[in-house]
């Protein structure tokens, strides 16, 4: 079979690989799709590289078919259409045993920590595979894993039918979250400077600012009755964004960071004390949140075909890396058994 | 009769003053004791100049007897021992109508914003005064004010009979979270630099904490398990303690920010991330705050005798703010009757 690795300095190269026979409890996938995410462009851009050990297939947004199943594995079989959740806990520490595997202070992040995706035959355990609904095509169902993500973050929110909510930040995260949250019932006030983003959101029902021209918070007033929003969701990641996001909520509003500072950043703590914000934090998600975005899909409540951009095969995957890098495409999936044509 | 004014320019005056009748539904109170808090630092410092319109009247923690009521008042009389919940609120924006009065929109602090209780004669709403139960002392009752600070930001932190709460700070708000952290049934690690203070703080039955020989990391990691503690109070109000303070708690712990820090300080988003924190701001306290405080000291929770350092006569008021700025006294009061010794 034939996989695509990163070896470090910025490469990705394809070439062939041996596949793994799915030993007791696991299952091998032939892999369909594969999603490219933004923490994928951070380890190819080697920001990642005290983490991820070379030679690495990467890739953890996918779909594909059962191969075969591991011994003792009951519930899954050959032909049966999956994708899988990523995490991989230890179920000892003080987190696991609280009850927050995802947030295990030991966790696998498969596709990072161990082997990923980008390659024609993947073997994971089976616990970590998670079946799909008829009316879910793979290319859509590659889409599973960041949908899970802003549903993760949504939840968290507390967002109910009705509120209103802020995203800051309209990549494929912030539109995904504004995609959950009008399916939620909530009003949802998009900020990008990207005309075509702000495109996107605006189909989606979403207003959209322009946060270099307009006055975001503003708009936010006017359409709050000079209360301010009930939640506001940082997607952008800059510290101007992380600075401003705790202006736009009410009093007793939540503030959801969803994109990653590595380094601190100053918050504005005393509009965190003024107005008795909540700041929560939201890290991937849970299986509640996973199966919860399978059943979006399903039921068409996301616009998938035009979230994905292109689909590439295999060989060109070092490719989509590079256009990710350089231009505004939303999603790109690579077609992994499309690497031959 | 008497009163304290402040001048500006770091100048406390004694002297003559009008007192005013009752209206309706007002009620004035014979001033017994009056507590000196850290705001009142800061307005003599001449930090809150442009906020306090002088000559001004300070003061809003303490304690006095019913003098007179106005019409319509007809649950207060005259020889009563009452204290003022300090904050009156307009009822009609965002804020009030979402039933966060508190944090009114156009709050009026009483004592900042309208003349205080350093005066023989304090006129007030009616609807400001919570009555005394007996048994609580004239002198314990001018700690109501900050004690229901101490209960808002714990009732904000949902801390529960068996967790661990960590407080960074033992000046008298930290030292009241803690007692009232204690007597909520949890165990209260307290970091304070200060000897004396940590002295305080631990015949109250907390573990303290040098943060400045020891490590409160390891402290708090040893005592939990690993795990981290449930609730973190940052009430030091340092750059350093704001960006230590998410390092303590443990997965989807809470952090509340007790301390003002009146510009955005750095914080660890990516540990609110990574441990999908909590991060909440608490600001003064509501009614039911200020019950619950009467109620502690009342029932005996509260070491009251052990905080008041002092007891000055209104005459000395400018030197107790001097020892307050110069020396670590925990708390003065200005006996207010006691003027003319």
């Amino acid at each position: 079979m034939r996989a695509a690795r990163y070896l470090g300095g910025g490469v990705i190269e394809v070439g062939g690989a041996e596949s793994l026979a799915p030993r007791a409890d696991e299952v091998t996938i032939r892999v369909a799709y594969n999603g490219i995410c933004g923490t994928d462009l951070h380890i190819v851009q080697g920001h990642m590289d005290a983490r991820v050990a070379t030679p690495a297939v990467i890739g953890h947004e996918m779909s594909g078919v059962v191969d075969a199943v591991g011994e003792g594995v009951d519930d899954l079989k050959a032909g049966q259409p999956v994708t899988v959740m990523p995490l991989r806990w230890c179920g000892e520490c003080a987190s696991c045993r609280a009850g927050h595997q995802h947030i295990c202070q030991r966790l696998d992040f498969v596709g990072i920590d161990s082997p990923g995706a980008l390659q024609e035959l993947w073997t994971v355990p089976a616990s970590l595979v998670v079946p799909l609904p008829e009316g879910v095509s793979l290319q859509h169902a590659a889409l599973v894993e960041p949908l899970a993500v802003a549903v993760h973050d949504v939840r968290r929110s507390r967002l109910a039918a009705g509120e209103t909510a802020v995203v800051i930040g309209g990549g494929p995260i912030g539109q995904l979250i504004a995609v959950v949250a009008r399916a939620t019932g909530a009003d949802v006030i998009l900020a990008e400077p990207d005309a075509a983003r702000r495109g996107f959101a605006e189909q989606q029902g979403a207003v959209v600012v322009d946060p270099v021209g307009e006055d975001l918070a503003a708009v936010v007033e006017e359409r709050t009755g000079g209360a301010g929003a009930d939640v506001v969701f940082e997607v952008a990641g800059t510290r101007g964004t992380a600075l401003d996001a705790t202006r736009h909520a009410r009093t007793r509003g939540r503030v959801v960071f969803v994109a990653i500072h590595p380094e601190p950043v100053p918050v504005d703590l005393h509009r965190v004390f003024w107005r008795e914000l909540e700041v929560l934090g939201a890290r991937v998600y849970e299986r509640e949140d996973f199966e919860h975005a399978v059943r979006l899909l399903a039921e068409g409540s996301v616009p998938a075909d035009a979230l994905i951009t292109r689909v590439v095969p295999l060989d060109e995957t070092m490719t989509a890396f590079d256009d990710l890098l350089s231009a505004a495409a939303m999603k790109i999936l690579v077609d992994v058994q499309g690497g031959t044509r």
